[in-house]
């Protein structure tokens, strides 16, 4: 192995033990700290983000990037007020749940630990650097960061800044560490250092995420695409339809719990479509339909069989008229993410067939898909939002960043 | 992709929506019917195992391997009876936890659910056949298998039986289905049937686990290798601990939750060793030891580093001594597993200190860890002991086959 990850490995697992048994005041303590020497250091951290504005517009990055990696005073007070947030969340760690006696007198108790060691690759976005240390700090965690190239001296100087505040306040400074050599056969290597990397997670577009995916042998949580559907019963309040695939398609385009696919039962569409276009051209929404709710939409463009499994991010919206509420979810099942799904229906019997049927991980009757996120659930923060199935599905709150571990007190007991 | 491979994965899609919604006394009724029809193809599973075993003795397999293949009319009816205990078993499937409702009445719930599609990869023990089955099954989860070439007979004879059961019981027959191709090429393809395939389980020796968090692209349940410690405190009550050590070593060797370290604390060296080599040594342990321990158990031979990371599985021990509970845990952090570790003492800051800061699935006090199992935990069956972070951690009952999903109860919610 590339002997400055070994030694990235050894730094993180000998942070690990560390980490482990810090308390929660101080872990609270020391975000705070990070959080004002980030303000205080913005002098510093616009000066290297500079070389790298610099650099993307040189190699002619395209405006909404340049943008991204663009930090401004307001910026490194938003970082800063993020990690302040994390220190009124409580704390995962530590928590004992359903402690049982056994036949023997062993008493087994699960115990909420530290992921341990988490890899978090991304892209250009110097924000996510703050953020990622935060939620892994106050969950117990050490974290190794793989950024983009692009950002690379606004990660060193955001880094540097962190290293800083934790050196004052006596936590070894491994807690957090950044990958210098941004190429690929670097990233490539480090997600095989399963011996010292617990978790990693991919943050950032789609490509990013299936390249963890393919690549890495540690495991990885994986936040995904949202190829949203809402699905209109004919027993739905129609008002409310609109209101709601309104929202879930324009309230915010390029999000990845936006409505793209909208399914109608055919008892309503002669009502609903006429009026649903209406509305939609006011928002310059391009409708993608199949024949019967085109014939209802003016200006609506012929669907393809592509366009069901098509996540737009985008003004765009594909429409299909169904004839029952069993075909809405098996063609939902058929295209979709395994993101957020909604019905809009007053029928209790489809209602719970929605629920039960649909596979995604939010399921919705009567609302808005646009709610599945951290802060709406109410988790106080968000790593992401899985739509894989194992460990964590939907969005993620500190919860997921962590596991537990079998605590036994005995006295005595072997086995027969 | 392979066509063949193509077909299992849509076929098993296509059966997942319907097991999704089955209910429980259907599935017990369908586990109780497999279990009776198992017995019912004695004969004929017998036949087909005849020639696994035939082309085993003939391609000079190890006697062992070849009694692990073996079937006889005791180990159907011990799989029929398998099936049965599940039966028993409270249906994790469908309950919802922790249902809140938010500010803008939301009402937010998760409910328990399947994986869906989960593949599992094995080698030539027939009995995981049905195992592997009436686990997914309870559980509603669809199963593809893929077993060792040297029990596709077997295996054959087996799935072919249940398959039946789930015919003439009107379940979907893809339910279960076995890949027939046991070459590597298509098991590297399975490996990477993301779209399919929800999660690999694979069950066997430590190179089959390797060789599948290698290649999956399919997030894996890793169940893991077992290089358990005990550490013996100066405050223990010594006949407890040669007992604990006696019981964690020898009762059963092969097995992942046996002791293959111990850690004596100086003090207590004088008193314990010699009378522990005396028991090891009616037990033909091997006793492999560090300078300080040798000298007190006569028979013993020095360790070498390697020793420290060993997992025997085997009558040997390594024994080495310590000065404090600090450094058995660090010891212990560094070379174990993360399966079980043991501490025997009487101090309540050794006891606590020692579950906070060893890193391993399950850690005891003043118990062998020969307990680490989804029966002793109470769970009434086990997939497997994990020794990964993410999803579950220790003894993996049917819980560890279930995801939840996010039901959310609106009444016309949009996002602000």
């Amino acid at each position: 192995m590339n002997e400055m990850l070994l030694e990235l490995g050894q730094n993180a697992k000998e942070a690990e033990n560390m980490l482990r048994t810090i308390t929660t005041n101080k872990k609270n303590q020391v975000l705070a700290a990070v959080a004002e020497h980030l303000v205080e250091c913005t002098d510093e951290l616009i000066k290297a983000n500079a070389v790298d504005v610099e650099n993307g517009k040189k190699n002619n990055m395209p405006e909404g990037l340049v943008d991204r990696l663009l930090l401004t005073p307001e910026r490194i007070q938003g970082m800063a007020e993020g990690l302040q947030q994390l220190v009124a969340l409580e704390d995962p760690i530590g928590e004992v749940t359903g402690m049982k006696k056994r036949p023997n007198g062993l008493l087994i108790g699960q115990k909420r630990v530290p992921l341990g060691v988490i890899g978090i690759i991304y892209e250009a976005r110097p924000n996510v650097t703050a953020d990622a240390f935060g939620l892994c700090f106050k969950t117990g965690n050490v974290v190794i960061l793989k950024g983009g190239s692009d950002a690379i001296h606004s990660n060193e100087a955001i880094v540097k800044c962190i290293r800083e505040t934790l050196k004052a306040n006596d936590i070894i400074e491994n807690a957090i560490q950044l990958i210098q050599d941004t190429s690929r056969e670097t990233a490539a290597e480090f997600m095989k250092m399963n011996e010292y990397v617990d978790v990693l997670i991919p943050r950032g577009g789609k490509g990013l995420i299936k390249a963890v995916v393919n690549q890495s042998t540690i495991p990885v949580i994986e936040t995904g695409t949202g190829n949203c559907h809402i699905y209109v019963d004919e027993s739905a309040d129609l008002n409310m339809a609109v209101d709601i695939i309104m929202n879930a398609k324009t309230q915010r385009v390029g999000v990845c719990n936006a409505c793209e696919s909208l399914l109608v039962n055919a008892n309503i569409k002669d009502v609903l479509l006429p009026v649903l276009a209406n509305r939609l051209k006011e928002k310059h929404v391009q409708m993608r339909a199949d024949k019967e709710a085109m014939t209802l939409m003016p200006g609506a463009v012929a669907a393809t069989e592509e366009d069901w499994g098509t996540e737009y991010l985008d003004y765009i919206l594909s429409i299909k008229v169904v004839y029952s509420v069993d075909e809405a979810i098996a063609h939902i099942n058929r295209y979709n993410t395994g993101h957020s799904e909604a019905i809009i229906t007053n029928d209790y019997t489809n209602a719970q067939k929605f629920l039960d049927e649909v596979d995604a991980a939010a399921v919705y009757v009567n609302a808005s898909t646009r709610f599945t996120d951290g802060f709406e659930f109410g988790y106080g923060a968000e790593i992401g939002i899985s739509t894989q199935k194992l460990h964590a599905r939907g969005p993620m709150g500190l919860l997921a960043l962590t596991t537990t571990k079998y605590i036994i007190y005995g006295n005595g007991q072997i086995r027969q």
